[in-house]
Parts: C-alpha cells; sequence; structure tokens
C-alpha cells in the first residue's frame, strides 16, 4: 500500500457547511436528499413508489437498516435485487445516486412483524426504542456534509405524491409531516375506501401533559390506546375533504413514516430518543427534541400518503 | 455524465455493524479511529501530539469543525499547512487515512476566545450550547458505518501519551476519560508544576441532584463556579501521585477534552445535548444520556492529558 499512497496522497475533504443551501426550492438549487428507511420487509409496492419520485434521482441518496433476522435477510436480499435491476438495467434517469445498507448488529427485541402483536402495548417500550436506536444508527452511518434534507420513509409506506419532496420542502419548515392514511376495501359501502393509518402525529392536550407529570420519568405515553386515552387532537383525524393541500398545523408528536427534515436540525443533536424522553420516545420524542431546538415540527392533514395494509 | 454512468454504475455500499468490532485491543483488530476536534485555535503542539500518536496512523481519520469566524480563518489556513506537510511531503507512517475539515455555519455567539471571557457564568449556557450544536455537526458528518472508536481532542489538548488510544481502550469502557491537567510555572517552588484542568468529569452529589430538583428544567447547572457550589466529587482533585495508573471510578458528567467513546454509544444515539437535559448540557449531558442508554462513562484519575496554558 506503500507506493499506492505515494501516488494518491489521502484525501482532505473540506465542506463549507455555509454553503450546503436547504430551501424552499431544493429542486432548483439542487439539494442533496438523503432518504432513509429502517426495513423490517421489504414490499415492491415501496420501490415502485421510490422509482416514481420526480425529485433528479442523481440528488437522491438511499440508506436502508434492516434487522439481522432471517427475515430481515430476506428483505435485504429482495431489496437488493431490485436494486440492482434499477442501477444496473434499469433506464438512466431512475438510477439513485448512491445507497448504503446497514444491516443491525443487535437482537430485536421481538420476533414476531405481525401487527397484533407489534402494536401490543407492553410491546412498545422495547420496540420502540429498539426502532429509534436503528433510526438513529442508520441517521449517524449515512448523514453527510453535504446533505440538505433527510426524507424519512418507513418500508411499508407505498405510496407517495411523486412530487413529495418538492412539495413537502416548499413550506420551508424544519420538520413535515404529511398525514399517513391507510387504503382498504370497505365491506359495508364495497367499495374501497381509506382511513387514518398513523397516530403519532398530534397536538398536545392538557390531560397528557398532566399523565406525564404524574409518570415516572422513565415511562412512556404512547398514542393510540384506549388503556391511555390522551385526548390529544390526532392529525389523522383532522384531514378534510373540502381542506387546502398544503393547509398546516403544528405538531407536538410526529410519527415516522413519512417525515421531512432539514439536515441541521439532526446535525444539531435532535435524534429520535431510545428512552423516555419528556415521557416520549422515538419519533415522538425526536418532535419535542426539535422544539427544544427550535424548531417547531409542522403537519399537513390533507397530504396524504398510504401504509400498506396487511 | 450518462456515459459516465452507464461505465460505472452508482455504488451500492453494504455494512454489517455486527461485523465491525470494538475491543479491549483495537490495534490487534485493526479496528477504525475517528479523532474529533472542534478547533477555534490552531496549535502546532495539537498537530505534534496528534503525529506522535502510536496508534496505525492508516486507521485514523481526523475531524475537524472550525467556525466561520475571522480566528477560525486563520485556525484552518494553519491546520490547512500542517496537514499538508504530513500528507503529502512527511514520511508515509505518519499519513492519516482521511482528514474531514468542516466550517459552521453559524454565528458564534461570543466574540471572545479569551479565557476568562470565555468562562464567565452568564456566558456559559449560550457558549456550551453552541459547542454541543458543534460537536454534534462534527459527528454526524464524520461518523460512518465502519468506525469503531471515537477519540474526542480538544484542539488545546497539547500532550497525551502516544498510546492513549490503546490504553484508553483497554479497559472495554463505553465511554472512557482521562484527566485533563494543565503544566504551569509554579512561582512559589520556582519550578515547573502542574494542575487540575477540567473539572466537567465528576461524580454526583446529593446536593447538585438536590439543586436541579429545585431548578426551572431550562436550567443548567454548572462546575467550578463558586456561585453554585455543588460538593460534587471532582476527578480533577483524584489524582493520586502513588496510585495506579489505570484506577478507574465511575462518572456522572464528563468534559469533551480527551475523551473515548465506542462508535455503538453514539450510534445509539447518545449526542451533546445543545439544551438543558436533566440540567445538564454539552459533554455533561452527554455522560447523563450515556448513562440512560445503559453505558456507565469511567474516568482513569491518574491517567493525563495536558491543557495548553494561555
Ligand atoms: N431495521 C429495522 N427496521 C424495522 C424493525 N422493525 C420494524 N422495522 C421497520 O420500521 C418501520 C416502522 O415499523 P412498523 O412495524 O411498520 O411500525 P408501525 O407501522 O408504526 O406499526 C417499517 O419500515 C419497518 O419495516 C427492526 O427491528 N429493525
Ligand atoms: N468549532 C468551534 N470550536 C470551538 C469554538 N469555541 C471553542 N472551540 C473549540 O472547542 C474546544 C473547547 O473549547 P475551549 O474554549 O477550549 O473550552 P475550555 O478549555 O473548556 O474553556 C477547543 O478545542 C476549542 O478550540 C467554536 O465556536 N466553534
Ligand atoms: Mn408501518
Ligand atoms: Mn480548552
Amino acid at each position: 500500500t506503500g507506493d499506492k499512497q505515494k501516488q494518491k496522497p489521502p484525501p482532505v475533504a473540506h465542506y463549507n457547511l455555509n454553503n450546503v443551501t436547504t430551501t424552499p426550492n431544493p429542486l432548483e438549487n439542487r439539494e442533496n436528499i438523503l432518504i432513509l428507511t429502517p426495513m423490517a420487509r421489504f414490499y415492491p409496492a415501496y420501490w415502485d413508489n421510490i422509482l416514481r419520485l420526480e425529485y433528479p434521482h442523481e440528488l437522491i441518496t438511499l440508506g436502508f437498516i434492516l434487522p439481522k433476522t432471517k427475515e430481515g435477510n430476506e428483505a435485504t436480499r429482495e431489496l437488493q435485487k431490485r436494486i440492482t435491476k434499477t442501477q444496473k438495467h434499469g433506464p438512466e434517469k431512475d438510477r439513485f445516486k448512491s445507497i448504503i445498507i446497514l444491516r443491525e448488529d443487535i437482537d430485536p427485541p421481538l420476533v414476531s412483524q405481525d401487527e397484533k402483536e407489534r402494536h401490543k402495548l407492553e410491546n412498545q417500550k422495547v420496540r420502540r426504542a429498539a426502532m429509534a436506536k436503528a433510526r438513529n444508527s442508520l441517521l449517524y452511518s449515512t448523514l453527510g456534509p453535504s446533505t440538505s434534507w433527510i426524507l424519512w420513509l418507513d418500508a411499508d409506506v407505498v405510496e407517495t405524491p411523486p412530487t413529495i419532496i418538492q412539495d413537502l420542502a416548499s413550506h420551508d419548515q424544519a420538520v413535515m409531516v404529511p398525514n399517513c392514511f391507510q387504503r382498504y376495501w370497505n365491506e359495508e359501502k364495497q367499495m374501497m375506501d381509506e382511513r387514518p393509518y398513523d397516530f403519532n402525529n398530534w397536538q398536545d392536550s392538557p390531560t397528557a401533559l398532566d399523565m406525564a407529570k404524574k409518570m415516572n420519568p422513565d415511562d412512556i405515553l404512547l398514542e393510540g390506546y384506549s388503556e391511555m386515552a390522551t385526548f390529544r387532537t390526532l392529525m389523522a383525524y383532522m384531514s378534510r375533504e373540502d381542506g387546502r393541500l398544503h393547509e398546516e398545523m403544528p405538531l407536538d408528536g410526529v410519527g415516522g413514516a413519512a417525515l421531512l427534515v432539514k439536515a441541521d436540525v439532526h446535525r444539531d443533536g435532535a435524534m429520535f430518543p431510545p428512552f423516555a424522553f419528556y415521557n416520549l420516545i422515538e419519533t415522538e420524542g425526536f418532535a419535542k427534541m426539535s422544539k427544544r431546538l427550535g424548531w417547531q415540527p409542522v403537519g399537513l392533514p390533507n397530504y396524504k400518503v398510504y401504509h400498506y395494509n396487511e
């Protein structure tokens, strides 16, 4: 390696964080986007949706983290297949700037990825702590000095508007969340319908704040459990058929299904707390941390993305 | 670029976090070290000391962040001069694997880097919040999937044992702090002497915990100010002439002058809170966060590094 080094001295990279813009018009300013996805299962529709994104793919880096389980191995293989197809054999314009795949080094706390099992209240704290660590590992390993925006996108988000990056960024907000719905077959109406899916996007309530005050600092408040009625204002229920697509509402808690974050928010230190932070954890704790850093999360109740229906 | 891309498809990088070891014997296991330094001024003795490190330089990546002030410009120029000398013209074995230089994008809260000015109590909260953000930006932009350890080393730490990386790592602790002293001219004894410098390495006291309990959650406790007597056990005062070099003590607060951290601690999410976290900020808040994540910080009262004497 001695000779090699002499020919090519080790690189010194200079970055002026000031020159990395994060503007309401990322496309015109050719801003780099990092799409980060924790992935337990591979859904072809997720990849199809990513491929349809109208933001220039050469400005998009994809980052994945998958568990080291059997299911994670299977998902990695399927993901890799689609990647190879796109990056090697697909049309030029489909190819992404670069792709990073991380495998977790810890055993996931739960074996089952079954929806009922993973949503059980008593399983939530360890599960969400593990998810927080996975998100942090992915973020810390992929965020670079020239990233402008991070789009968090869950592996089971199978449908977004193709202009989601431009649309969310146009608000020039630090932390931006669309409303995550789910399509389903409505037996009654005998037709396809949609319903709210992600209940982590909320505005705080006096009840919830009061509950937190009485809790042990290590305990966490969870949303969407009847055992724990918080009376928070849930963005999931705030969408209006006749509402403006770009109507904003400030949020105190956010979900991670789809979430656009200015890179500086993460750079300043906002991460996904894997412990109770103001009695909040993971993405909801992240919202609180962003607020503490001076960045108010904002949601778009009428701007929808869709979660897979198991 | 179309043709270029066809010849060389965009890279897909695979990383198994499980294969990145972090062991008591990093040298034998060829573990990658990231040395991170926030730098307001350039001290030649800092660079000389780095050059003397006996850990293989080809396994060391250096990362710097400098403020965008006039002083920061000056320091960047001097740093760059020494880098060029080492990486281009110096002996093979001195050259580091890679070097990343970041420039901050925010105006520093204080103009003066003068010791008296920067240590004033009322200036500390904004100053340390800014330092925390600088550390986080540096960390988030440089930590990669194959990093095993992070050595935080302040720009004014001008003397460490050349084996500091191996020595600290040999304890196999997640967060490891040597004792930071300062050499000075002792007028009385008419000879060179040394005195404790960094008071951020401490064990908690009932008084300090009580003070925190009565504080507003946004306020911070600071160490080393007579206006605020905490009665904490300070590692600075725990060194013994006849003590064992490798004697350990558990710590609740740590300083950042020299600090060895297992990469997984940061990956899990432990950062430098730029806000009051349990009434602690920056490196002291980091210690608390590490503890919350299950990693107990440990100090070595008799293992010394030396701070520049202004
Ligand atoms: N790396 C990793 N990703 C996971 C794990 N469990 C779930 N995920 C992914 O994390 C995201 C959120 O998890 P999910 O189970 O869908 O949460 P829910 O829809 O809120 O119930 C999805 O993209 C999952 O594929 C895990 O143990 N490790
Ligand atoms: N990037 C950056 N580094 C700074 C700034 N202020 C201080 N530093 C560096 O941060 C480290 C700690 O700061 P210092 O003033 O030495 O703290 P003290 O010794 O605890 O008083 C040193 O390496 C400084 O050179 C700043 O505004 N920006
Ligand atoms: Mn999901
Ligand atoms: Mn200093």
